[in-house]
């Protein structure tokens, strides 16, 4: 009983006791304890790299957080754009200045609605992905200077965002199954002049977390009472496992049009990367957000955008997510799998209730950061952690995606990125 | 002679001396004389009623600067569209991260070099449309309180990315047939610490002027010598209507990667406003532009670029711009007699060298956003004057787009917009 206390065996019923083969399976990444301080965001080269990488097919891509194009409806969306091209035929001559295409908007609140947020299609603005609807929202609550709550870790495109708009970025603990540490913001909200917080309550990047439902509560209560908005990044939403997502903290903030949450969303993560379909439910800011919006980037090509209108309203979109949900969920426990084997003793991986990619602490001293380098120089990118956090934390963690399908040339990689760790 | 020497009586040759209906073909609209201080712009609710007129073709649309579709080669791009839909079936589901695609800056790279700009691919950052590349080129090189020069009058969205950025304009006056006061502007570098010139020297808007080509090379040597940034506005430069474009200030500006002058593009105003396929030539920010970009739209949406740059590299765009110039010329000089024969005296309207909108001055005393409203009461768009000034001056000028074919519907339009100006 000691020993399976400690994690070293496990107990497999009718079978007996068994040796663990590793205990990165069980252990979680740590995470941090405490707030940061704010600090401007300094990006690290790293960020550019994986970028850059992203549209080199011959990397093996395990440093970007898309998914594999094997898993995407591709040949549907192009049916649906030869269709729409045909049938109307004069769409891209026109401006669909903000906030966007009516049957796109339309779609979207559709589903926001069965979700169990009230939203309707004038809510909502349509974007340049989630990341001008990120940056939009950010411009429409924050002025430069300010300081904006994020999870520790967090996507480092919120930090990119944060960094080009001269904010401060403070970082909040975060868990890796319940995501933002809420008692951790209440304090902080107290002690610091805190002007947003940035969160994805549903399958957060890079932990794979999910927000509780009475957490979810409590983190609206608060930042109402303190007049803080929250911007509610929802990209990853459609992917939790079980499929049964709980509602958007914009469930618990009131009526649309005086919401202090603003809801960011797009259809990269699950239908179309290339498509920049993205939108955002600006609560009370949206009108400012429509404004900006306009002098920014006037409007969104329309083509892309009334192909996922009818992709949405085909109703093909729940079935190719439970499709698409299984299948990443099958690619997780096979990258874990791998990781629990191949990489060195004292590695901890991150068990997502959702998405694609798995955190990953490497055994203390490892620099993350050169075993990027050195990962590139073999054709594979990875993401250091240090660029999930504006004060460069996590220097022995790396992001890796399970995006693409399991094959010999993935685990061949794998197995270079394991020696590379252990090496180190 | 003396009649004629003020214009009210013109000589015809072989015919005799004819009165002349109207002045307003001869006497140009007035500009500033003098630069405003500068101010933070105040954006009028006109700018977003226009905006939102674009989208319904229930208007009549003299407000928004859109050539009609039907000047628009819109199947020769919808049959690209589909081509490379079937062809790289795969083009949805990438990414391609700043500075985009390879084969559209590598068109936009070589028409640059066919008018004197040696320009390489990897100069050029593929943007939404010229909006975004202004306002990335605008993030670039200035920070929020910073001073814009900009020419007086100036596109309307020009003043609004400035707003939206947080920046103050100062308005150097413009002459309708050569644009930007040179000799102004080289007193106000003295005078105020300009951040950066926002200018379009060949075909301005609402002007329709071209600078000559000593005053370019003028205008570069004094900011260069300065050290301001000028970012140059490019979307119409393709209509200038003889075809023969003068070579682009950033021609006179040396090697690209030091350049201190950034070049805005689109092809918004010939091709497809519908594609947001814009981008910028940054110069010497051009690795900050991209990652600015990066953080605030990511990448640009892949199919739209992917058929422009099948069109510009097919041959086909300067046969199609050779027609549209000369369909453009005709419809501006068709509402100019319009303008002459059915406005009240006292008018006064602009002769464009180029694109398709006219500058309008009305009687002194008429009040450019009473028009406005009345017009738009009768479902009929124009462009008050104040929108084009930080400062609201030219209240008694409009801006018309002779954008659409002339027709009885734009016929009665015009005169109704007569009547509406005559009563005032």
């Amino acid at each position: 009983m000691r020993l399976e206390n400690a994690g070293l065996i496990e107990v497999r019923p009718k079978s007996g006791h068994f040796v663990r083969r590793r205990s990165a399976l069980t252990a979680e990444p740590r995470t941090p304890r405490t707030c940061s301080t704010p600090s401007r965001v300094t990006v690290s080269d790293a960020y550019t790299e994986i970028l850059a990488a992203m549209r080199d097919p011959e990397l093996l891509p395990l440093g970007c957080a898309t998914v594999d194009q094997a898993y995407l409806p591709i040949q549907a969306l192009n049916r649906l754009v030869i269709q729409v091209t045909r049938e109307m035929s004069t769409v891209g001559a026109r401006y669909e200045g903000a906030p966007g295409l009516l049957t796109l908007r339309r779609q979207i609140a559709r589903r926001a609605v069965e979700v169990g947020v009230a939203l309707g299609e004038n809510d909502v603005c349509s974007t340049i992905g989630a990341t001008e609807a990120l940056s939009l929202a950010l411009r429409a609550v924050a002025r430069p200077g300010d300081i904006i709550a994020v999870e520790s870790p967090t996507y480092f495109g919120v930090l990119q965002t944060i960094e080009g708009l001269g904010l401060r970025a403070l970082e909040v603990p975060a868990n890796p199954r319940t995501g933002l540490d809420v008692s951790a913001l209440e304090e902080t909200l107290r002690a610091q002049p805190i002007r947003a917080v940035v969160v994805s309550p549903t399958v957060s990047n890079p932990l794979g977390a999910i927000m509780p439902e009475d957490e979810r509560e409590r983190l609206v209560r608060i930042t109402k009472r303190a007049d803080v908005p929250i911007i509610e990044d929802d990209v990853y939403a459609e992917l939790a496992f079980d499929g049964s997502r709980p509602r958007p903290l914009r469930a618990f903030a009131g009526p649309s049009e005086d919401s202090h949450v603003l809801v960011v969303g797009s259809v990269s993560k699950t239908l179309a990367p290339g498509y920049r379909v993205g939108w955002v439910a600006g609560g009370r800011w949206h009108d400012q957000i429509v404004r900006l919006k306009y002098s920014t980037t006037l409007a969104c090509p329309t083509l892309p955008g009334m192909a996922v209108a009818e992709f949405l309203a085909s109703g093909g979109y729940d079935r190719h997510l439970r499709r698409l949900r299984a299948a990443l969920a099958g690619n997780v426990e096979r990258y874990r799998e791998m990781i629990a084997t191949e990489f060195p003793e004292g590695t901890r991986v991150s068990a997502p209730r959702g998405g694609f990619v798995l955190w990953i602490e490497l055994p203390p001293g490892v620099d993350a950061l050169q075993i990027h380098e050195q990962a590139l120089r073999r054709r594979i990118v990875v993401a250091p952690g240090p660029l999930f956090s504006a004060r460069q934390r996590f220097t022995n963690f790396i992001r890796i995606s399970a995006g693409a399908p399991w094959s010999e040339r993935m685990a061949e990689g794998m197995r270079t990125l394991a020696r590379l760790i252990a090496r180190e």
